[in-house]
Protein backbone atom coordinates (compact mmCIF):
# COMPACT_ATOMS: atom_id res chain seq x y z
CA UNK A 1 0.00 0.00 0.00
CA UNK A 2 1.64 3.56 -0.71
CA UNK A 3 2.10 5.91 2.02
CA UNK A 4 2.39 8.88 -0.27
CA UNK A 5 -0.18 10.62 -2.01
CA UNK A 6 1.82 11.52 -4.95
CA UNK A 7 4.67 13.18 -6.58
CA UNK A 8 4.82 16.59 -5.24
CA UNK A 9 8.19 18.33 -6.52
CA UNK A 10 10.01 18.08 -9.17
CA UNK A 11 13.21 19.96 -9.55
CA UNK A 12 15.47 21.45 -12.60
CA UNK A 13 19.00 22.59 -12.01
CA UNK A 14 19.88 25.63 -14.29
CA UNK A 15 22.37 27.68 -14.72
CA UNK A 16 19.83 31.01 -15.06
CA UNK A 17 16.70 29.99 -13.34
CA UNK A 18 15.57 33.59 -14.50
CA UNK A 19 15.60 32.47 -18.51
CA UNK A 20 14.07 28.82 -17.27
CA UNK A 21 11.30 30.60 -15.22
CA UNK A 22 10.60 32.62 -18.53
CA UNK A 23 10.48 29.81 -20.58
CA UNK A 24 8.11 27.75 -18.15
CA UNK A 25 5.78 30.72 -17.41
CA UNK A 26 5.24 31.69 -21.50
CA UNK A 27 5.45 28.33 -23.22
CA UNK A 28 3.23 26.45 -21.04
CA UNK A 29 1.20 29.24 -18.56
CA UNK A 30 2.77 27.91 -15.35
CA UNK A 31 1.97 30.12 -12.34
CA UNK A 32 4.70 31.79 -10.39
CA UNK A 33 4.29 30.04 -6.50
CA UNK A 34 7.73 31.27 -5.17
CA UNK A 35 10.67 33.08 -6.86
CA UNK A 36 14.10 34.21 -5.27
CA UNK A 37 17.49 34.24 -6.33
CA UNK A 38 17.82 30.45 -5.44
CA UNK A 39 14.49 29.02 -6.27
CA UNK A 40 11.88 29.57 -8.65
CA UNK A 41 8.59 27.39 -7.51
CA UNK A 42 6.17 26.87 -10.38
CA UNK A 43 2.44 25.65 -10.20
CA UNK A 44 2.85 22.51 -12.79
CA UNK A 45 -1.41 21.61 -12.02
CA UNK A 46 -2.78 18.73 -10.32
CA UNK A 47 -1.13 20.29 -7.00
CA UNK A 48 2.56 19.34 -8.88
CA UNK A 49 4.82 21.95 -8.47
CA UNK A 50 8.15 22.54 -11.11
CA UNK A 51 11.21 23.72 -9.13
CA UNK A 52 14.06 25.54 -10.69
CA UNK A 53 17.19 25.34 -8.51
CA UNK A 54 19.88 27.69 -9.24
CA UNK A 55 23.03 25.21 -10.08
CA UNK A 56 25.00 24.71 -6.99
CA UNK A 57 23.29 27.35 -5.13
CA UNK A 58 21.77 24.09 -2.69
CA UNK A 59 24.79 22.32 -2.14
CA UNK A 60 25.75 22.51 1.17
CA UNK A 61 21.98 23.21 2.17
CA UNK A 62 19.92 25.77 3.17
CA UNK A 63 18.81 27.10 6.72
CA UNK A 64 14.93 28.26 7.06
CA UNK A 65 13.14 29.29 9.60
CA UNK A 66 11.13 26.19 10.12
CA UNK A 67 14.69 24.02 9.93
CA UNK A 68 16.95 23.04 7.47
CA UNK A 69 17.15 21.29 4.23
CA UNK A 70 19.42 19.00 3.27
CA UNK A 71 22.51 19.67 -0.01
CA UNK A 72 21.38 18.24 -3.27
CA UNK A 73 22.43 19.46 -6.74
CA UNK A 74 22.02 18.35 -9.78
CA UNK A 75 23.98 18.21 -13.43
CA UNK A 76 22.89 17.12 -16.75
CA UNK A 77 19.98 17.68 -19.54
CA UNK A 78 17.53 15.87 -17.97
CA UNK A 79 13.94 14.60 -18.46
CA UNK A 80 10.75 15.68 -17.04
CA UNK A 81 6.93 15.23 -19.00
CA UNK A 82 3.67 17.09 -17.95
CA UNK A 83 0.26 15.33 -18.88
CA UNK A 84 -1.50 17.74 -21.63
CA UNK A 85 -4.85 17.22 -22.95
CA UNK A 86 -5.18 15.60 -26.25
CA UNK A 87 -7.15 19.00 -27.56
CA UNK A 88 -4.28 20.87 -26.19
CA UNK A 89 -1.25 19.09 -28.31
CA UNK A 90 -2.26 21.09 -31.50
CA UNK A 91 -2.37 24.16 -29.32
CA UNK A 92 0.68 23.15 -28.16
CA UNK A 93 2.51 22.93 -31.24
CA UNK A 94 1.75 26.15 -33.07
CA UNK A 95 2.33 27.61 -29.97
CA UNK A 96 6.26 26.31 -30.12
CA UNK A 97 6.41 27.14 -33.97
CA UNK A 98 5.38 30.40 -32.98
CA UNK A 99 8.35 31.06 -30.21
CA UNK A 100 10.57 29.13 -32.82
CA UNK A 101 11.25 26.23 -30.50
CA UNK A 102 12.20 23.28 -32.24
CA UNK A 103 10.08 19.91 -31.59
CA UNK A 104 12.84 17.38 -31.04
CA UNK A 105 10.16 14.27 -31.75
CA UNK A 106 6.95 13.41 -31.68
CA UNK A 107 5.98 9.60 -30.09
CA UNK A 108 2.94 7.65 -30.74
CA UNK A 109 2.84 5.66 -27.70
CA UNK A 110 1.25 1.76 -27.95
CA UNK A 111 -1.82 2.17 -25.65
CA UNK A 112 -2.74 5.49 -28.00
CA UNK A 113 -1.38 8.40 -26.45
CA UNK A 114 1.03 11.14 -27.76
CA UNK A 115 4.12 12.59 -26.96
CA UNK A 116 5.92 15.81 -28.02
CA UNK A 117 9.29 16.23 -27.12
CA UNK A 118 10.96 19.74 -27.26
CA UNK A 119 14.44 21.63 -24.84
CA UNK A 120 13.80 24.35 -22.61
CA UNK A 121 16.10 26.79 -22.90
CA UNK A 122 19.11 24.71 -20.77
CA UNK A 123 18.75 22.09 -22.69
CA UNK A 124 16.58 19.62 -20.63
CA UNK A 125 14.19 17.34 -22.35
CA UNK A 126 10.33 18.72 -22.06
CA UNK A 127 7.55 15.72 -22.97
CA UNK A 128 4.17 16.71 -22.73
CA UNK A 129 2.03 13.52 -23.67
CA UNK A 130 -1.31 12.84 -23.49
CA UNK A 131 -3.45 10.11 -22.07
CA UNK A 132 -2.32 6.55 -22.63
CA UNK A 133 1.13 6.78 -22.47
CA UNK A 134 0.71 5.65 -18.74
CA UNK A 135 -2.53 3.36 -17.51
CA UNK A 136 -2.17 5.82 -14.56
CA UNK A 137 -2.82 8.86 -16.38
CA UNK B 1 -3.87 29.36 -18.51
CA UNK B 2 -1.92 26.93 -18.24
CA UNK B 3 -1.91 24.69 -21.30
CA UNK B 4 -0.76 21.20 -19.62
CA UNK B 5 -2.58 19.37 -16.86
CA UNK B 6 -0.11 18.44 -14.54
CA UNK B 7 3.88 17.42 -13.62
CA UNK B 8 3.64 13.65 -15.28
CA UNK B 9 6.55 12.56 -15.08
CA UNK B 10 9.98 12.92 -12.82
CA UNK B 11 13.40 11.67 -13.38
CA UNK B 12 16.24 10.11 -11.20
CA UNK B 13 19.17 8.60 -12.67
CA UNK B 14 20.67 5.57 -11.18
CA UNK B 15 24.04 3.79 -10.77
CA UNK B 16 21.88 0.89 -9.78
CA UNK B 17 17.95 1.22 -10.97
CA UNK B 18 17.27 -1.78 -9.37
CA UNK B 19 18.60 -0.96 -6.25
CA UNK B 20 16.81 2.12 -6.12
CA UNK B 21 13.64 0.47 -7.51
CA UNK B 22 13.78 -1.64 -4.12
CA UNK B 23 13.73 1.15 -2.17
CA UNK B 24 11.04 3.05 -3.92
CA UNK B 25 8.62 0.14 -3.71
CA UNK B 26 9.67 -1.19 -0.14
CA UNK B 27 9.62 2.12 1.60
CA UNK B 28 6.98 4.44 0.18
CA UNK B 29 4.78 1.51 -1.46
CA UNK B 30 4.85 2.69 -5.16
CA UNK B 31 3.75 -0.12 -7.70
CA UNK B 32 5.54 -0.95 -10.57
CA UNK B 33 4.41 0.23 -14.06
CA UNK B 34 7.21 -0.80 -15.83
CA UNK B 35 11.13 -2.30 -15.68
CA UNK B 36 13.77 -3.13 -18.21
CA UNK B 37 17.35 -2.59 -17.79
CA UNK B 38 17.28 1.29 -19.20
CA UNK B 39 14.25 2.42 -17.30
CA UNK B 40 12.19 1.43 -13.92
CA UNK B 41 8.32 3.10 -13.97
CA UNK B 42 6.67 3.48 -10.86
CA UNK B 43 3.47 4.80 -9.96
CA UNK B 44 3.80 7.29 -7.19
CA UNK B 45 -0.23 8.48 -7.05
CA UNK B 46 -2.10 10.76 -8.10
CA UNK B 47 -1.67 10.29 -11.82
CA UNK B 48 2.52 11.22 -11.33
CA UNK B 49 5.51 8.48 -12.22
CA UNK B 50 8.66 8.03 -11.12
CA UNK B 51 10.87 7.22 -13.54
CA UNK B 52 14.22 5.50 -12.48
CA UNK B 53 16.77 5.58 -15.46
CA UNK B 54 19.82 4.04 -15.56
CA UNK B 55 22.80 6.51 -15.78
CA UNK B 56 24.22 7.16 -19.41
CA UNK B 57 21.60 4.40 -20.93
CA UNK B 58 19.33 7.12 -22.49
CA UNK B 59 22.14 9.46 -23.52
CA UNK B 60 22.33 8.93 -27.09
CA UNK B 61 18.43 8.99 -27.74
CA UNK B 62 16.32 5.51 -28.00
CA UNK B 63 14.28 4.45 -30.77
CA UNK B 64 10.87 2.26 -30.22
CA UNK B 65 8.33 1.23 -32.15
CA UNK B 66 7.06 4.30 -32.27
CA UNK B 67 9.11 7.38 -32.83
CA UNK B 68 12.49 7.97 -30.91
CA UNK B 69 13.20 9.52 -27.50
CA UNK B 70 15.54 12.21 -27.57
CA UNK B 71 19.19 12.17 -25.27
CA UNK B 72 19.07 12.99 -21.82
CA UNK B 73 21.02 12.04 -18.73
CA UNK B 74 21.43 13.58 -15.31
CA UNK B 75 24.11 13.39 -12.20
CA UNK B 76 24.32 14.80 -8.56
CA UNK B 77 22.11 13.78 -5.88
CA UNK B 78 19.17 15.57 -7.05
CA UNK B 79 15.60 16.94 -4.88
CA UNK B 80 12.59 15.07 -5.47
CA UNK B 81 9.23 15.19 -3.05
CA UNK B 82 6.17 13.33 -2.24
CA UNK B 83 3.28 14.73 -1.21
CA UNK B 84 1.80 12.56 2.22
CA UNK B 85 -1.03 12.88 4.00
CA UNK B 86 -0.37 14.31 7.72
CA UNK B 87 -1.46 11.34 9.63
CA UNK B 88 0.79 8.42 7.38
CA UNK B 89 3.81 11.01 8.76
CA UNK B 90 4.46 9.64 12.13
CA UNK B 91 3.91 5.78 9.86
CA UNK B 92 6.62 6.86 7.42
CA UNK B 93 9.23 7.96 10.61
CA UNK B 94 8.41 4.22 11.89
CA UNK B 95 9.00 2.51 8.50
CA UNK B 96 12.49 4.66 8.18
CA UNK B 97 13.02 3.61 11.93
CA UNK B 98 12.34 0.23 11.10
CA UNK B 99 14.80 -0.23 8.09
CA UNK B 100 17.81 1.89 9.32
CA UNK B 101 17.18 4.64 7.31
CA UNK B 102 18.58 7.83 8.63
CA UNK B 103 15.88 11.06 8.71
CA UNK B 104 18.38 14.09 7.19
CA UNK B 105 16.13 16.59 8.41
CA UNK B 106 12.44 17.75 9.60
CA UNK B 107 11.00 21.31 8.41
CA UNK B 108 7.79 22.83 9.85
CA UNK B 109 6.74 24.98 7.20
CA UNK B 110 5.26 28.54 7.93
CA UNK B 111 2.05 27.76 6.17
CA UNK B 112 1.39 24.73 8.68
CA UNK B 113 2.76 21.60 6.49
CA UNK B 114 6.15 19.41 8.19
CA UNK B 115 8.64 17.61 5.82
CA UNK B 116 11.03 15.14 6.33
CA UNK B 117 14.24 14.06 4.23
CA UNK B 118 15.59 11.54 4.17
CA UNK B 119 18.18 9.77 1.21
CA UNK B 120 17.31 7.09 -1.54
CA UNK B 121 20.38 4.62 -1.84
CA UNK B 122 21.92 6.43 -4.33
CA UNK B 123 22.41 9.62 -1.78
CA UNK B 124 19.01 11.60 -3.91
CA UNK B 125 17.25 13.94 -1.73
CA UNK B 126 14.03 12.27 -0.68
CA UNK B 127 10.92 14.75 1.22
CA UNK B 128 7.61 13.47 2.01
CA UNK B 129 5.75 16.81 2.46
CA UNK B 130 2.35 17.15 4.13
CA UNK B 131 -0.28 19.62 3.28
CA UNK B 132 0.98 23.26 3.56
CA UNK B 133 4.29 23.60 1.73
CA UNK B 134 2.71 25.22 -0.58
CA UNK B 135 -1.15 26.73 -1.38
CA UNK B 136 -1.80 24.27 -4.43
CA UNK B 137 -0.96 20.91 -2.48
Amino acid sequence: MPIVRRLLESSLYCENPRESHAFYRDVLGLATLFADDRLVALDAGGGTVLLLFRRGASASGVTIPGGWIPPHDGGGRVHLAFAIDPDQLAALERRLQHLGIAVDSRVTWARGGRSIYFRDPEGHSVECASPGVWEVY
